[in-house]
This record gives C-alpha cells, sequence and structure tokens, in this order.
C-alpha cells in the first residue's frame, strides 16, 4: 500500500519494516519502552483494551494491522475478512490515556504512537500460498501446542500465527506485548514460542493477557467476526456459546466430572441449534456446535473424561493451583464464533486483572 | 555448564543467555559493532577464519560453541561428535588482528571479546529430542530449500540448523555474522531465513560466507569430523572428493552436460572406492559414494541433466550470470565428508573474495 493511498491519520503510518526500524532505532536510542498490539484491523473495544494497556505501561505503543494469509485455511474468509482502515485510524486517533509518571506531579496525556501496516511481500518476501503444500520460504511451529483445541478444528491456523507474530516481533522489536484473552491458546503458545525461540523483544515475562471484552448485554465475546453476523444471529444465536461454557463452569464448581461438564454445555447449544434451525422461514438460523472441551493450560492435553475438580487441582499435586482452559466453537450461519473462560487462578497464566 | 567446570581463559564465557544479555546490552549502548559466528566447538583453521573475518569489521566478536542436538539424526554422530573444549579456548585466546580504524594513524589490535557456550536446557527450555516424532517445543522450517542437496541425505538436519541459528540470532543479537562456505545450503538457507524472519540482527546483508579452508597439501575442506579419519583415510581416501568436484567443474567449464560432469565426477569416486575397498588387509578402506549434484543457488533445484554452462548462462535469461552449486557428500570408513565448488561468480552469493 502506498502512503498515498492512505487515510488522513495524525499518527505516523508505516507501510515498510525499514521505514518503521528508523523510527524505533530512535526510541531504542531514547531509551522508550515500547508496547505492541498485533492486529488484523476490524478493531473493536477488545482491541482497544489492548492499546489502553499498552498506553498504561509504555513510553510509546505500537499496533499493527496485518491480515495475515498463513494463518487462514483455503476454505475459510480470508477473502471476506473484515477490513474497516478509515475507521480502524478514527478509533485509534480518538484514544487518549492520563498517566502518573514517577517523579513528576502532572499526569502524562499518552496516544497511540506508530500504526505498522505492511504489505503482504513485505511480510512474506518468499510470497505466501494459503495452501500450505504449496507454501516455501520460513515457517514457524510449535509442536505438539498446535494440534489440539483450535489447532484440531484449524489445522494450520496456530503455525500460521507463530509465524507471523515472529516477525512481527522482529520487525517491531516491542519491549511489551499485549493479547486477548478470548484467543487464549494462541496466546499461550506464542509466550512458549517467545520463551523457546530466547527472544528479547519482547521477553516471554512481557507477553500480557488481556480479559475478553465481552458485549455488556449479551456477553457475546467481542470478535472483528461479529460482523458477520445478522443481528438476529447476534441477539438470539450468539450469547448461547457463553452460557453454555458457564454452565459447564458451575457443573466443574460443583464438582462434576469433566464430561459431565462438557456434556451440559454442549446440550445448550444443542438445543439451540435445534429450536433455532426447525424454523422455516426467515427466523430460521443454522447453528452447529463445533467442540467444547476442557484443556490443560501447560500441555493443552484433553483433560481426562472423569476428572473433577477436586481430583484436578489435587493439593500436592504437581498440578494443584494449575487452571484450566474452558473452551468452544460453534457456527452461526456461516460464521465461527470461540470463547473460553478460565477455572482457576487466572493471574498463574499471566492475565491481567 | 557451571563456571567452574570452565576451562581458564582470559575470555569472558557467558553459558546462560541472560549474561551474556548483560554484556550485548552495553556494547548497544556503546554503539559496537557485533560480528557473530557460530560454531559447535572442534575448531579449526575454517572457524578461525570465520573469526579473523569478524575481527577485521567490527567492534566486537563473539562466537558460540553449541552441539545442537536437533540437527543431528538419532542414528547419527551426535554422542561422539569432537569436543575439544580447552583447545578451542586457546586457540581463541591466541587470536589477534590489527586492524586501521578510521582517523586514527595507530593501528587497533583486536581479540574474540566473548565466547556463547550455552547448555542444551538453555537453548531448548522445551527440551528436546533427536527423535522428530518426540518433539515438542518452537522448530523453524525453510520450506522448499530443504530437501534437496545435504536435506535429501539428512532430511531433518537443515531444519534443525534453522532453529538453532534462530535462537543464536536471537541471543547473541549480532550485527554482522559469518558462515562458511563448506556447508553452502546452510549458508544460503540461513540467508533467506533471515530476510524471511525480518530479522536485524543480522539483516540479510550482513550475513556474510567466507571461502571454504583446504589442508594446503591434500585440499581436503577442513572440517571437525575430519578428526574422525585415520591417517591413511585421509591422505589416501578424503581427497578424491574434491578432486572429483574439480572434474565436474573442468567438464562444465569445456561446455558438457551437466549429467556428465556429474558422471565424470562421481566415476572418480567409485574408482577410488573400488580400489581401496578391494584390499583384504589394513589397507583396506570403506569408501562409498553419496551424491555429486550441480543445483541453482536460487532454487536449489536440480539442474536439468542435458543443460550445458551456456545454455544455463543464457545471455538475456533470468538465470544469466547465476551460479551453480557443484556439491558432493562421500563415506570413508563411518565418516561423512561433504564439498563443494560453485561455478561462476562467487561474489554473486555475497562471497567475501
Amino acid at each position: 500500500m502506498s502512503s498515498a493511498h492512505l487515510p488522513e491519520c495524525p499518527i505516523p503510518i508505516f507501510t515498510t519494516v525499514a521505514s518503521y526500524r528508523e523510527w524505533r532505532r530512535k526510541a531504542f536510542d531514547a531509551k522508550q519502552t515500547v508496547g505492541f498490539v498485533a492486529t488484523m484491523g476490524a478493531l473493536h473495544e477488545g482491541h482497544l483494551a489492548l492499546v489502553k494497556r499498552s498506553l498504561a505501561a509504555n513510553d510509546l505503543t505500537v499496533l499493527s494491522i496485518f491480515v495475515n494469509p498463513a494463518q487462514f485455511a483455503p476454505h475459510e474468509d480470508l477473502a471476506t475478512y473484515p477490513s474497516t482502515l478509515p475507521r480502524d485510524l478514527e478509533s485509534l486517533s480518538a484514544m487518549s490515556l492520563q498517566v502518573k509518571v514517577q517523579g513528576s506531579n502532572e499526569p502524562l496525556t499518552r496516544t497511540p504512537s506508530a500504526v505498522f501496516l505492511p504489505t503482504v511481500s513485505e511480510m512474506y518476501p518468499s510470497g505466501i500460498s494459503q495452501d500450505v503444500s504449496l507454501q516455501k520460504g520460513t515457517f514457524v511451529e510449535v509442536k505438539g501446542y498446535g494440534h489440539q483445541m483450535e489447532g484440531q478444528s484449524r489445522p494450520t491456523f496456530l503455525r500460521g500465527v507463530a509465524t507471523v507474530v515472529t516477525k512481527l516481533f522482529n520487525a517491531v522489536e516491542p519491549t511489551q506485548t499485549y493479547f486477548g484473552q478470548k484467543d487464549i491458546q494462541q496466546a499461550l503458545l506464542l509466550r512458549r514460542m517467545t520463551r523457546d525461540m530466547l527472544l528479547s523483544h519482547p521477553s516471554p515475562d512481557k507477553l500480557h493477557i488481556v480479559p475478553t471484552v465481552r458485549d455488556p448485554a449479551s456477553s457475546v465475546a467481542l470478535s472483528s467476526r461479529n460482523a458477520y453476523l445478522t443481528p438476529r444471529e447476534r441477539e438470539v444465536a450468539a450469547p448461547v456459546l457463553h452460557a453454555a461454557l458457564q454452565i459447564g463452569k458451575s457443573a466443574w464448581q460443583d464438582g462434576a466430572s469433566k464430561q459431565d461438564c462438557v456434556r451440559q454445555a454442549c446440550a445448550l447449544i444443542m438445543d439451540m441449534a435445534e429450536k433455532l434451525n426447525a424454523f422455516d422461514n426467515e427466523e430460521k438460523i443454522n447453528v452447529r456446535l463445533d467442540y467444547v472441551e476442557m484443556n490443560d493450560t501447560e500441555s493443552f492435553d484433553v483433560l481426562p473424561d472423569n476428572i473433577s475438580r477436586v481430583q484436578w487441582d489435587l493439593e500436592g499435586s504437581e498440578r494443584e493451583g494449575r487452571p484450566v482452559i474452558l473452551s468452544g466453537a460453534m457456527w452461526v450461519g456461516r460464521t465461527r464464533l470461540i470463547d473460553n473462560i478460565i477455572l482457576g487462578d487466572t493471574r498463574k497464566l499471566g492475565i491481567i486483572e
């Protein structure tokens, strides 16, 4: 994208790694910290919550907008993924945060410092095909952690994410970075990748996870893909996913086995699906359960069917106090929605309160 | 390895990423450039030639010694790979180079600045198995460039190299880095990886390739694995590999087809193998050809059988002036030797004269 085609924006926009680096070098020289939020655009309050965290804790804040072909399978929604660049830039330009700085009485007003908006060829110098068998060039894979949960439904998704985020980290060189809890497996996998790869920008302890932002009325997790939903799909069908996870959570707390928790959650979604699929008029909504599951936050392994909370959290065991992910995915029409709840102490996952 | 068990050495040795980083930060602050040479130890004149290049062109020079399990297959020689740490450190401590610095009449004497000597668990925080099917954690793969040449004989070798060198680059953060031409596929693949990954430490144009250093008497390429050879294997059998490549080169220059060049080179090795295998006494040496091949330096693709130099280098074609790799591997007893010659202008590959 040449800068001539970019919307007007008071925040500097860098479309090449080289131009961004000049800016970044000055920040290094001035010993300013750089917070980083990686996005695919179509910004919503969930993204802005990440930016706010970054503004609060860093001298400078960079947001990237890049729709990454490598994380979409050929049959997925790359071509139609929502793009709202002018509105995204407006939202960012309107953001500011007053922070107290050590050694000063005057609060400081911080605003987003830069937008990194690279082209596909800038990010993939060897080119990129969505067909994995045709791909050439360098890819990053976190083996053993990419085939469960989202990785089971979307086999190359997490490899695409690990690859593009490695590149973004190398280009942006953030001091700290912020990912949303909504993609919990992605966030935990990226933290492992950061540690395995011995990265210093960011170091693993500087990869923060920020709680999912939800629509206050329906508790639906905010997502760029919610834009695909019709008003009726959003109001009637979408909320069932979070409600199902809440039922699973409540059963877990009451001592039910994992299998029972998952069954109760699935039942709610399937009941709703049956009702909405049964209409033979414009009120019909095709709802389909993809999965609900409970997974270990360390290995992402599925919990054994018969295990209950007390057995999982056994005093003195190495698992004691280790949180569990209760997550699910469902289709509403042609839109795939995901959500998760952490069972246990979220601070143990580095989720910011 | 705890520093208590390290040999005495005037050069600072860092066994952890964290301790190295403190040192590296000072170099960043002082705006000193850092040259880097990655090794598996068992240093020979080939390694020292890389160090000399680094001393000549950087304020500081770091050498790493790390025998990387991920680039050895289970049946390969990880357990017996030569280790000569005390001698390596002596060789490095004895090195110095006088350089002329801009703006000063007095020459400056540079010596190696630091040795990075990490443990396996420091480099692989998620652990590392040599059995690829058991591996967990983050791996880097350069797809489309790792299955030819050395990658055909050693399917996981280049993946192991790309992974460990990414980690070393992230830990060491070199301004410039130096690899030997002897592993030409590795060097070119790492340059592509550096570009694909948008690395700035080093940037792709700061990854330099240094010509293979050879034994002056026999022209055998120096290699740590030469230590496995008996004196007779080294004197009688080993030189045939380079001689075979020279025959192939000469045939190519005379206009022979690729197929003929390769045949002539193979014939020399197989004739020698037949002679040495025929002895029924202690003079017998088991020599076995692995491969001789000619490959494109861009794609690593095997050249078509019938192509000749003039057809390859066709005026006005996109291949015009593009060098070709003539490479080979052979077994001498239980030792696998490799070598290569570049046909064409080595400067086009960034090989330092």
